[in-house]
């Protein structure tokens, strides 16, 4: 038994089996999965409900005790792990989802419920989820919520801000603050839902979520298309909007991540000829949408070749080369990871930058890049790189700045980027974020160094 | 010349022809259209940009004066006029309207451009903007943003914060918080865009909005249901929305109303024989909606007479005894407005209960009931309750509330509401805002009154 006399107190609350201190059962909560954050927690403690979130927050008021909130653990910025002596709060057990309603196609979920588990629970009562993401096994309702991740259907459905009707969550001083009666339209004061999103737990704790579900889609055509390069991609998606309704994914791959699929993964480029990039489109709708997707890319003079999929197989097989890209580069070796936003009319302009950044400050490095293209949002992965330091995140973090872009577009900014908040939020908007922050939690116990540099 | 020393200092921002004290001058701005709510200004003051704001909310500030913004006046809770003694602080010369970025399919837009303005704009560059409401030649992008407007196409859009990318706004020391880079994806911090949406003018003073547009849409139809009530309106929403994609509109009138617009204002009701209720339902799409909406019909038992429309003067006729609802009640003597949102599985038993409360509480009165049913948005209007008090408001959004309801859908709690929050917002929510509130209007100073009830 633990000497430390919160641990004890939490016990109580949780039931001992629940307060976790041997580093064997600790480990696998203090370490992230890209192994560049970790840290030991005072203690684990893993509530099953909101009313023990409660007391768990209370008591570690009550004790001055810093807390760390934790999903799924499947976040690359160090935003849920200890730095050293935190609780670490874990969510996991939250994991309760109630019956949809299909009447106002919404559903109630815990924290702790993974993205999986909800995507199968709306598949049954006939509706979807608007957010799917690789890390579905494991990522949880409370992680994504507190991350508004993205993901590939940003462009149909909007990022999971879109998705939250309503909100559970606690905060600082255990105090429960509950909307989740799931009304679309409801101006009564401020939108603190709205606000806890992507909040990256430095607010409250979140703990259940009211989320809107979308109608299943019957017909589903993916289409690939071969392009010269990023500045016809960018033209591709706006002529597809305009004329394309039901579009689902837009994503961008290049030359230099086809071939590491190839190389690394044995997976076979969908086109016999090499193209430069490849833009891979998904539509889905209540009727076919073929029809209308052949008109919209008939005279479209920048696609040199077209891979057209209208059954899951086919798709499956389109889709490969993208889905690839993640594993490809982590095999390919240690990877310096940007998830960055561009406006669309700068996109081609800091793409052709970077390769300039980089012959620069990092010779020989590779960029392998690929994204979600309708948010011009581009996932930057830079191999063989000598100096994998501090010095080349600060290049080019301010390469994206310079070029009216975000330095965090759905990774978030955890531990991270919170030295580079100053790159996206002037010193006006940075004040007003800090006096929000103290507003509701104003001894920062809550994810303390996430966000907001820490002092130490 | 005002012997007021404020007027002096703010007449050296903006120029002295728009500080206005004279009354004949000040008189439209310091009521709204319902008459209702009323009150003296300090002075008008009418910046022409932001960095006049700007000045006018610091020398405010050095004052201590309290700041009451406004937008179009076109509010109907008290949310944008003095109560007394207050700067009135006029945005509508901030009306500006920027080149539409079709890439992105955005427009940054200055708070005092109209709604008819921006909708012009938008579609001269082949775009449309996804709100729109019946007060659209005064209505403002700042006072819209303010309150998070609604109208007639939330069930495709949503409601006014999923059109805000981005905002630039003067907080209550001076302070310019801006975000218009457009970036769909921005996950740097808490979202103060989303959190100034809807706040009423009691955080900050929206400048300008960075504004999502939607593709126009080349085929569209409208079709009116007659339904025997509310409960079958219900049951053909979630029919509809699961079946056919492209819903615009689904909006919903009750057989007083329609005779309320027939006898006021001679509208034809569009069948010969008489209906409980109606449901009118508009789609568009980029192909021909027709088929999707006939197939999602076809063995909808509860609807008894179909009428559609594909063309703008059949589509505007289906459309006119929905529209007439405002004028004809306004013609058919003074009415208690109430705009509720009730959950779609407690709309048809909120009904119910409704008319028994009246009967009860405000015997001969008559209840106007319509609205925006997807999102289960009712506009009660109550005409000829003989007592016309504070006691049938506290009575109705009590009910409401019981219902699990919001007492505010999307005209926003204002001063009118502001002593009934207590029904939407627990204890813990209210303090949370109240915080918040604190932390970015220490003093108060930004729309008294509003939303917090005022000490005095």
């Amino acid at each position: 038994m633990s000497a430390d006399p919160l641990v004890a107190v939490l016990a109580e609350v949780v039931g001992p089996a629940h307060v976790l201190t041997d580093p064997d059962l600790t480990a696998s909560y203090e370490s992230d999965w890209t192994g560049r954050w970790a840290g030991r927690a005072r203690c684990v403690v893993r509530p099953a409900d909101t009313a023990q979130v409660t007391g768990v927050v209370r008591a570690c008021a009550t004790h001055a005790a810093p807390v760390v909130p934790q999903g799924g653990n499947t976040g690359l910025v160090g935003g849920s792990v200890p730095r050293g002596g935190e609780v670490l709060l874990s969510l996991a057990r939250l994991d309760r989802v109630e019956p949809v309603d299909t009447l106002a196609g919404q559903v109630t979920a815990g924290a702790g419920v993974t993205l999986a588990a909800l995507q199968r629970h709306a598949a049954q009562a006939g509706l979807s989820y608007g957010v799917d993401l690789a890390a579905r096994d494991r990522a949880t309702v409370g992680g994504m919520v507190a991350t508004n991740a993205g993901g590939t259907h940003v462009v149909a459905y909007g990022t999971t801000r879109a998705q939250v009707v309503g909100l559970e969550a606690v905060l600082a001083d255990g105090s429960v603050v509950s909307r989740l009666e799931g009304l679309p339209k409801d101006n009564v004061g401020y939108d603190l839902p709205g606000l806890l999103v992507g909040s990256e737990g430095t607010l409250a704790v979140v703990t259940r979520a009211r989320l809107r579900l979308v109608p299943q889609l019957p017909h589903r055509v993916a289409a690939l298309l071969a392009v010269p390069g990023l500045a016809a991609a960018v033209a591709l998606v706006a002529r597809l909007r305009s004329r394309v309704g039901g579009l689902q994914a837009v994503e961008y791959v290049e030359r230099a991540g086809i071939e590491l699929a190839v190389d690394q993964l044995g997976v076979a480029d969908a086109f016999s000829s090499p193209h430069a990039a490849h833009l891979l489109v998904e539509v889905a709708d209540h009727g076919d949408p073929t029809p209308l997707l052949a008109d919209a890319l008939d005279g479209a003079d920048e696609v040199a070749e077209v891979a057209v999929a209208d059954d899951g197989p086919g798709r499956t097989r389109l889709w490969r080369v993208r889905e690839a890209q993640t594993e490809a580069i982590a095999l390919a070796g240690v990877a310096r990871k940007y998830d960055v936003t561009l406006p669309l009319s700068r996109l081609a302009a800091f793409r052709g930058d970077l390769d300039g950044v980089l012959a620069r400050e990092a010779p020989g490095a590779r960029a392998i890049v690929f994204g979600h293209l309708a948010e011009g949002n581009l996932h930057v992965n830079v191999l063989d790189a000598d100096h994998l330091d501090d010095r080349l995140d600060a290049v080019v973090l301010g390469l994206v700045a310079s070029h009216a872009g975000s330095i965090s577009a759905e990774h978030g900014v955890g531990r991270h980027k919170a030295a580079y908040v100053h790159l996206g939020r002037d010193a006006a908007d940075r004040a007003a974020m800090a006096a929000i922050k103290r507003a509701l939690d104003p001894e920062g116990r809550l994810n303390p160094g996430v966000l907001f540099p820490a002092a130490r």
